[in-house]
């Protein structure tokens, strides 16, 4: 066993996630571990929830960073309210959606699923028959911007149909999360976790979730036991609630948890409206030279994601090969497709710290040069200019 | 809202973890984030297994950390190991043997709980008793090293009755992994679960376990469908495992796992062997200065932990402001008593980076000065020279 300190390649991140990370964020990341229970670190975990009720934009009081990644955040929504026999409309157009049916399952409840076509938004008119269909449906979940495909669904007119049918909304915003509007308690969506590696740009590992007054009353008027210490609402609330008192119930992940302050903190100091704003701005660069390579954007315009762009593959094009090379010559990392739409697209993430003018620049100049490489008829510089053109 | 960049205290951690943190694994957390795909982060977490497999002494196939702290690794062996209806002999002699007992009543286990009085090992003639009054017997769990009282349980003879009686053996090794022998190979352990805060000394957040042949059997054949999604073990090895071609599961926590790797490589240069001596013989200096004040361990020497020292509070003491004083004094973390010993002992934590002869001459000379304050008369200066004296 010949093993040495790992020294990391230094990569450009422009897939579906991570992102690259500030040098601010790092910093805090590595600054000295503290307890759990430190009155210094109790403070700092009270201006991480209020930096996340302003992210959100909630006065939800259960709102908190779970202690794992996204997927653990999917679950503590799900092992939380569902009990065994819920009905549960789960509306899949992608990847994700299909985590929530099976996050369902797994936890006993039935699940209606309400299936769009992968780079389609939710169906409203499908989810509104869903409710007509079946009497008693506990909650509608619901996929805000799918990773899988570029796509953000309407998440105001879905929570609007969950609350006309009596049913709570439980919503995924691992992606849209910093990148495009959310508004909780506008929208009125009762249960919602995303991820810091997105566009938060702090590294993967927690996953910010925040549940209404009417959620948690669900969970703590639960029939069962929740089937997850580690996840339980109930008990999580004793060591993020209120005051200074704060019960041990598991070990808080310190470190992670100094990056995602600096990460909130830096969105803050943006303004919410401004960085949606940069996100759309850097995507229309590269969307223009994209389209100015002969490429073209596999979501329509209306509900594309700025933040996460899926390109579809032209013919001919051996698309791992063109993601090996940009990774090997320009150390930039652009995503393969996922699960229906693997082979079929890239997925090209401009999140976060990540979404600027130099990484437009970069991807786009790299991907013109793998795709000559590849033998596609392109005029070399034209992509970059496009971009430029957008940016200037 | 007011808030900026948070600049934690630089404390001495010597509670009963996080432990201090040494500079190269906070260098390491610091480097720059690269995807959870990347070839070269694959060739990292390789290493990362067979640095685990060392430090369990362990062949074990399915050894790998889970992306969240102890608790969550606590919880992937319980959900994965135990099926509705399975009987589990659960030891309990501190706090985190009735978590175990709760985690496996949350999955719908039975449990037969074998208690033992918190300063005690757990008592082979009655786990003994309980395989004789049961039959049928799933899995047995016991916690080797428990973090509420600073006891070591004898895992090789835990194991041994278990394998003897047909059941698994499941282990907690949080405070134990690194601080004084594991040995899963040797013992027969089928799943063990740890922690990277206690004498790995990285930062809070990630969970090593482990599991046998025998356990991975029992996983892929059972009857019911794991209740969690994220802790799927049959899921998770498909990341985890083999080859270079990993299935995306859930996205790593790439900086924590960097983290890991360095603390890991640090363990390996050390030695384990080095390691358990290095920690027992702060332990002796720490004891000999803790006696030279009057000060009583809780737990008899046979089964005393070196990493984790159970110290009896003197009467007439007001603990939680000797604990107060410490930390704004000298900037030093102890830990409270827990569960049954709340308010009776202090923890006084010598684990990992943190088990140094500079930490047990400051926290001597920084709990006479706070003892002093209280009343308690002492030769000052006696205690710290007592330690240095094994020290020398």
């Amino acid at each position: 066993m010949m093993i040495s300190s790992f020294h990391p390649p230094e990569r450009t991140l422009m897939g579906p996630g991570p992102s690259d990370v500030s040098p601010r964020v790092l910093a805090a990341l590595a600054r000295p571990t503290i307890g759990h229970l430190d009155p210094e670190f109790i403070r700092m975990m009270d201006e991480i929830k209020q930096l996340l009720q302003y992210a959100f934009n909630t006065q939800n009081e259960l709102t908190m960073p779970v202690s794992a990644p996204g997927s653990a955040g999917m679950e503590a929504c799900f092992v939380n309210l569902v009990e065994p026999g819920d009905k549960v409309i789960v509306c899949q157009n992608g990847v994700f959606g299909g985590r929530m049916a099976e996050n369902v399952r797994r936890f006993g409840g039935e699940v209606i699923l309400v299936e769009d076509e992968w780079g389609q938004p939710v169906d409203l008119n499908k989810v509104e028959s869903a409710f007509k269909a079946n009497n008693g449906v506990k909650a509608l979940a619901f996929v805000h911007a799918e990773t899988s495909t570029g796509v953000r669904s309407d998440a105001a007119a879905l929570a609007k149909l969950a609350r006309d049918n009596g049913a709570l909304t439980i919503m995924d915003a691992v992606t849209s999360l910093g990148g495009i509007e959310v508004d909780l308690d506008g929208w009125g969506i009762d249960a919602v976790y995303s991820g810091t590696q997105k566009c938060l740009s702090a590294p993967p590992g927690i996953s910010p979730v925040s549940f209404s007054e009417r959620a948690v009353a669900q969970v703590r008027d639960r029939q069962s036991t929740v089937p997850s210490w580690f996840l339980d609402k109930n008990l999580v609330m004793g060591y993020w609630g209120e005051g200074t008192k704060r019960a041990y119930h598991h070990t808080a992940p310190v470190n992670a948890l100094y990056a995602l302050h600096e990460s909130l903190l830096m969105l803050k100091q943006e303004g919410l409206e401004q960085a949606w704003a940069r996100h759309d701005h850097y995507h229309q660069a590269l969307k223009a030279g994209l389209e100015a390579m002969g490429l073209s954007l596999l979501v329509d315009e209306a509900y594309r994601l700025p933040q996460l762009n899926t390109v579809t593959i032209p013919d001919g094009v051996d698309e791992a090969r063109v993601r090996s090379r940009l990774l090997s010559q320009y150390s930039l990392e652009i995503g393969a497709g996922l699960g229906a739409l693997a082979g079929k697209v890239w997925r090209i993430g401009l999140m976060g710290h990540g979404c600027n003018s130099r990484n437009v620049l970069l991807c786009l100049g790299a991907l013109e040069s793998a795709l000559i490489a590849e033998g596609v008829k392109l005029e070399s510089g034209a992509a970059t200019a496009a971009a430029a053109a957008v940016m200037a």
